[in-house]
């Protein structure tokens, strides 16, 4: 088998990327170059860019290469899809310490290779360097889009729904469950960790998918969001970012938090709120929108769409409402937070 | 003053970007949404991207902070100049970690805004994250082309000249001397470095500047290079990359390298063979190209343009020609190599 250092930079990059094929007519570019080239016929072009940091955003003790390409390239195309765009091409550079092999940045590739395939993105340029300061990983994803269709965080209107899909809270349990056997191996060698029935969260955690299916219902549906994020820094973090863009307020309803019934059973073991949990988490990889309320019977009809709760015109308030008539001020927690 | 945590991610981004003013018509989003949005009137759009990482790009030891956010602009801009388009939009990513204060990362900023109105480049999205693992920038560059008029590494032909702009080697050297007082100061606590004599070489290793000048007198020469790079890994690499993209040898000459007077002196301190530094030392930031061996006469008329040789028909083949007739085969020095 043939080392990093045989292949030397250019040779790795062309290594890795050999099988990996073009399917976007607008990816013009080869691999090689300096940049990527994008052919846009008159479209918008998205570009977002993401920073992947080891011990920051993952640790190599429970998180398979592969699992952290795939969620590499869906971090940084899910920022496309929040703006309603299409993803098309991402450029993934990688900084790797010298106790990376081969056949690791292999694995690492292989994931990457699986989430462009699913998700129909071109792998079109990047940059690969050594590290000394752990596994270092940038995604920057391009795509396009109609200038009109275009959803900015900025359009949330007064009295509009707020709306999100699926559910929340269940990739922050599954890191907490991740954490937990980690430290059990650590300090007792527990030599098989046991996830038995945390299957699901732990899947949320090392391998999120998108819900593209809710952004094609909601075009079929004619309903293009007055605003719209992907929540990855948390819903609380990331409405009230919404909020700040529109200069608005926003109620919201703790009854109505979408909490999958294995992440509230996990999250009564950690002793953490299941909707605290839902709120701050991060990581979930949903969508988060804001409707006019007139689309209401529309949306209602979308599977894995819940409302829970409405813009109001009061800039810089943010209430979360209990059934019994309490309000709790909503917070960005976090450094990563919106405050 | 505030601290970061006080400003929070966001809170963060919006101060440090608010005086960068954006000046390209193509640039229609504003910094705080998932994606930049650029518009692109039916040109081609170029993305690169660039990792720089603590300890393998920089050592804040001798880098000031703000040439550091100058240089990674330079870095990544460069890469569209290298493709004949032009700059117009840059994502910055920074993870830094917990000994970062405010001040430090403004400092970063503030040579970010310098290059980016040096070189009329807007600041148009990015990342922000904490770290663990040393300081780590990624900068994404956008740029658009026509179609027609895009140069990639792939098209040198046989014949071809080989040409550069400026001079080799002066980073290289300028990154030796800055390892040398940072050893001295180490070892006996000299207080103050002792620079003088190296103004130019410690320049062009801190705040390295692109010939932007030569892609607009080749321009008005009627020269489009059959290819063309721009030299970051080394002017060897570089060339042998160019040559491997169009399936090519070359041949250049040890009489041609240019190699400034100051690089040349520090290099025979350092008891190194200067021709041997411009060749492999890399970050020169000039320009490498290709062009038919036609236009020699409007190329020999543009000031700060050297021909060093031509490119042959034999791929694979890379020769350095000395003045006695003796040929030595080129090669690429390093991890980060063609080879």
């Amino acid at each position: 088998m043939r080392s990093i250092s045989q292949l030397g930079k250019f040779g790795l990059i062309a290594h890795l990327t050999e099988n990996i094929r073009k399917g976007n007519k607008s990816t013009i570019s080869d691999i090689g170059d300096d940049s990527a080239i994008i052919d846009s016929g008159g479209q918008q072009v998205l570009v977002s860019t993401d920073l992947i940091l080891e011990g920051i955003h993952f640790s190599l003790v429970y998180t398979p290469l592969k699992h952290l390409g795939y969620k590499a390239v869906l971090r940084a195309v899910s920022d496309i899809w929040a703006m309603n765009g299409k993803p098309e091409q991402i450029l993934v550079s990688v900084g790797m310490g010298s106790r990376f092999r081969l056949e690791n940045i292999e694995e690492l590739y292989e994931g990457i290779k699986l989430a462009c395939d699913k998700y129909k993105v071109d792998l079109a340029g990047g940059d690969m360097t050594s590290s000394f300061t752990g596994l270092t990983i940038g995604v920057t994803a391009v795509g396009s889009a109609p200038k009109d269709s275009i959803v900015k965080r900025s359009g949330a209107a007064v009295n509009d729904l707020i709306c999100v899909s699926g559910n929340f809270g269940a990739a922050y349990l599954g890191l907490q469950i991740l954490e937990r056997e980690k430290k059990m191996f650590e300090k007792e060698k527990v030599a098989e960790p046991d996830f038995s029935g945390y299957e699901y969260l732990i899947g949320r955690q090392l391998k999120p998918e998108f819900p593209v299916s809710v952004l094609e219902e909601l075009e079929r549906a004619g309903i293009r969001p007055s605003s719209m994020i992907d929540v990855t820094e948390g819903l609380a973090s990331d409405l009230i970012s919404i909020c700040k863009h529109s200069s608005a307020g926003c109620t919201i309803y703790y009854s109505r938090i979408p909490v999958d019934y294995e992440t509230a059973k996990a999250a009564e073991e950690f002793n953490i709120d299941p909707v605290t949990a839902a709120l701050n988490g991060g990581e979930d990889y949903e969508l988060l929108f804001t409707i006019p309320v007139a689309m209401h019977d529309r949306v209602s009809g979308i599977k894995d769409v819940s409302v829970i709760g409405h813009i109001s015109g009061e800039a810089g308030s943010y209430i979360l409402a209990g059934d019994d008539g309490s309000e709790i001020r909503l917070k960005a927690q976090g450094w990563n937070t919106a405050e």
